[in-house]
């Protein structure tokens, strides 16, 4: 076979694992040119108001539904798969589909609570979404190769295993790019996943078919990875809520890499979400579950209740000096910083002067193997490399001792970089773009530097919805300036203020390294700054 | 210069450091043949009361009478630069000398003191001696190689500065092995250091100039690091106590290291002493200096007190499959294990499958480079490498694609040694051998593997004089059985009974990865079982 036949044949059994009934029918279905299907639930007439419950409700909610057994597990299960279903033919977010499985674990659920009056762990019934590259026994973590595909692989990633045993459903893995080493979610193996807000737009990547399928109401909860944005982009580029946590906080462990043994930049892992609660809700569970205990990579920290501080000391990154953000971004930031003076928190400027060495370092960490990882999974079936990882082709491979001083490189910038947070006094949090774009169209997603120079200090990074959203009127181009580089050239000749009109915006709140639960505290005392103290807006920010 | 000429002005340079008064005097100065030398400070007349009085005292002591001002923090530093200097003269222990600078801030210490009524810290008024990879501003750090003789570096260690803040007075750094990757403290710049307790037998390395100068009580307290056993192994070789801490808790940040950018496994740093309370008392000082807001590579895992256990779970590693520990260990290994017993602890057994697995990678992480950071340290002044190091010199260069396949298999050995802790039911620790011999001759050290294997997988691991010396009635050989490998047999046929007669023999309590506090709590119970319940004779272990 060849690796369109692979492709082809693989795409079909994905969607022959959706049972008939939930295929949408052909006269309700959507054409290509309708761009936001984000109403379809509601509007087609196809989904039971139940069904619309409790998709629209929040995980925590749908706890708190499944406790007072307002709503089995099983059917808060058949709901999302039945939406699930939905979002990956509306926007091609899906990769492994088990509702089969998922609905008899469900079922087990409910009969453990009916017989026992216990629930069985604080996700008791919760389905969560994972992406590709969570291993799940019996199934495939192709990660976009071709080459990949029926290998499924014998065990589960230790995170898996981890929810499971908390009360989670798992029911679906989602789509990524090619070794998940793109900012877009496209790969031969399953083609694109698009935005369902736009769907001539990106929901970004690497964990973009997730963000997709959350954004669609497809998932309450699912989980993505993070080496470069990957976790942060897909949030921005749809609105909704992500936690990139330093490494050691959750487990990565017998996750399907690929860049498999590249640690000089860790992979991490973490929540996508619609809104703060149910992040938070993710992050306590899994450090409650002493993931140390069986993944050696795991710090013993246990969770750590922060008290809010009701004044912040906020630093304002505008711009990186690389690619500075386009107009509906840079208005939002504008927005947030007033909103935040407002509220009485502390605002001072911090410099990037340290960011273009860190991109370059992060470059460099991601290709020292001259591209052989992904080589080898390209070879067995002779599929092409894409054109956005042209880099990995063309690399050359680092030795060992010219690795090791590169190491030293990094290790240096993290120094400088603490450093310069610790010149300020007492400083709590930088503020800035997650992106410098809402979103953009599909393959216009060229610069990750927002993100990326975070996974080289190991941050603690939030990416939210800010509560604005992209404006024709009020975000036209303003090119007077010279633009600070090539890349930012380019920038603003691809932005188009009329093709993300009326997508939302997000910004990065950033805490240092493993300072997981002060940042999420301090996303909250954001959040309130941009909505004001009611706590149910700052719940259902999106 | 040559690199004969280079290594012979710089050893010149330290002797000459040394202020005429303490140099002892030609009359007082044993033979090359007394081998013994601990005994020369108390019996030679040369020091006074006072000074013996300082010198013996552990750290907490010291620090009790400066602050109760029976002593001065001059008269302590005084009494240990004299100390120190006979340490050297005796056994070859030192690299860099500053007796006048710590003269100069002990006084200001005393100064501060009388003047506000307040210690400036924890360790106020205590020396700390630094092995040669600490640097101090202003000094060479050369880790032994000729090459960077006369390269004194701008700047501190991040823990010198740490310590000096708490009240520390550094005096003194300490020798080392060659790029501090040999089991023996020898090198072409300074030489071999000699065990002070028979200079015909090595203090072990790679902080063997420590174990030598903390024997000798010439320090109260130092810091050494450790890769495969650079702690343990010269801690045992003279009987003092060492905690090997797992990554991130104590700071190396700005160290000079043999490896530099070396990451496949860390080095870390820990006390050397010769009191557990000691080693408390540098860990818990260190921890609560906050090290993680200086160095991004610290954990933000504060100082947790931990009850001691009234009854351990321990497993028993009795030989690790390769090399067996010779007769004085093993007997010093079954008496402790009696007295576990006897003091009510559960004693389980440790099947070491794993280990020569971890060792293989072990090996294979530290020659990965091909030797190229060694060689490229050797090649200015034309140095050859030394025989022990032959592996560096044949090493091939590993590709980034090869070293991230070994990441992936260190990885996994790290998930399988800890499913083998979990598969016990609670278990506290492992009890081992720290090195096969009590120690050994000069040149005699061959193997790395007890210490070597908790490197690899990172976990917490404390040295301790277990109250046994070796004597050649009782450790006669005992060659009847097939000898486990060659290196085994060739360990067998260099044990000779009458060459470590009176040695202190030293073991290994091992905990999992960041467990320090557990582990120095459960230290303490060991030590009660083998001293009974009488507080002071466990804290004068030694």
């Amino acid at each position: 076979m060849t690796w369109q036949e692979i492709a082809q044949s693989k795409q079909e059994r994905t969607i022959s694992a959706i049972p008939s009934e939930w295929i949408i029918p052909n006269n309700l279905k959507p054409q290509d040119s309708h761009l936001d299907v984000t109403s379809f639930p509601r509007e087609s007439g196809w989904f039971t108001q139940e069904e619309l419950d409790i998709t629209e409700s929040d995980a925590t909610s749908i706890l708190a539904n499944i406790k007072s057994k307002s709503w089995s597990a099983e059917a808060v299960t058949r709901a999302f798969c039945k939406r699930a279903a939905a979002a990956h033919q509306l926007t091609n977010c899906l990769t492994e589909i088990f509702f089969t499985d998922a609905i008899r674990a469900a079922k087990s659920l409910d009969e453990h609570y009916s017989k026992t009056g216990q629930v069985t762990g604080p996700l008791h019934g919760l389905p969560i979404s994972l992406k590709d590259n969570f291993n799940v026994a019996g199934h495939d973590s192709t990660v976009g190769f071709t080459s990949l595909v029926n290998k499924p692989l014998p065990y589960n990633s230790t995170l898996v295993d981890l929810l499971e045993k908390a009360g989670a459903v798992r029911y679906c893995k989602t789509n990524v790019p090619t070794a998940m080493m793109i900012a877009e979610s496209v790969n031969n193996t399953f083609g694109r996943t698009v935005n369902p807000q736009n769907r001539n737009l990106t929901s970004g990547g690497s964990s973009g078919g997730e963000s997709a399928l959350i954004a669609f109401k497809g998932s309450p909860l699912g989980v993505g990875t993070d080496i470069g944005g990957s976790l942060r982009i897909p949030a921005a580029c749809t609105g909704i809520f992500t936690l990139r946590p330093s490494f050691g906080r959750f487990t990565t462990q017998r996750c399907t890499s690929g860049l498999a043994g590249q640690e000089a930049v860790n992979s991490v892992n973490g929540p996508m979400a619609r809104t703060l609660d149910d992040m938070i809700l993710f992050a306590k569970t899994v450090v409650d579950a002493q993931p140390w205990l069986v993944d050696p990579k795991c710090l013993p920290i246990p969770w750590r209740t922060v008290e809010p501080k009701p004044k912040l000391k906020i630093a304002v990154l505008w711009h990186d000096g690389i690619v500075a953000p386009t107009p509906p971004v840079a208005r939002a930031l504008r927005e947030t910083v007033d909103k935040l003076k407002q509220a009485g928190h502390e605002i001072v400027e911090w410099q990037p002067n340290l960011h273009p060495k860190a991109l370059d370092l992060l470059k460099r960490m991601f290709i020292a193997d001259g591209g052989k990882s992904v080589k080898a999974l390209l070879a067995p079936t002779g599929e092409p490399i894409r054109p956005e990882m042209a880099m990995y082709e063309t690399a050359e491979e680092l030795g060992t001792f010219g690795m090791w001083k590169l190491h030293l490189e990094r290790s240096d910038l993290q120094r400088q970089y603490l450093e310069q947070w610790t010149s300020y006094d007492a400083l709590d949090a930088i503020l800035c773009p997650t992106t410098p774009y809402a979103t953009v169209k599909h393959g216009d997603f060229k610069y990750v530097g927002y993100t990326g120079v975070y996974n080289v200090v190991d941050y603690s990074a939030v990416s939210f919805p800010c509560n604005v959203t992209a404006d024709q009127e009020k975000d036209q181009s303003a090119v007077q300036d010279q633009p600070l580089s090539d890349l930012d050239k380019e920038t603003r000749q691809d932005y188009q203020p009329a093709l993300v009109h009326g997508m939302p915006v997000s910004l990065q709140l950033v805490a240092r390294r493993l300072e997981e639960e002060k940042l999420l505290a301090m996303t909250k005392t954001v959040l309130q700054a941009i909505h004001g103290n009611d706590s149910a807006t700052v719940k259902s920010a999106l």
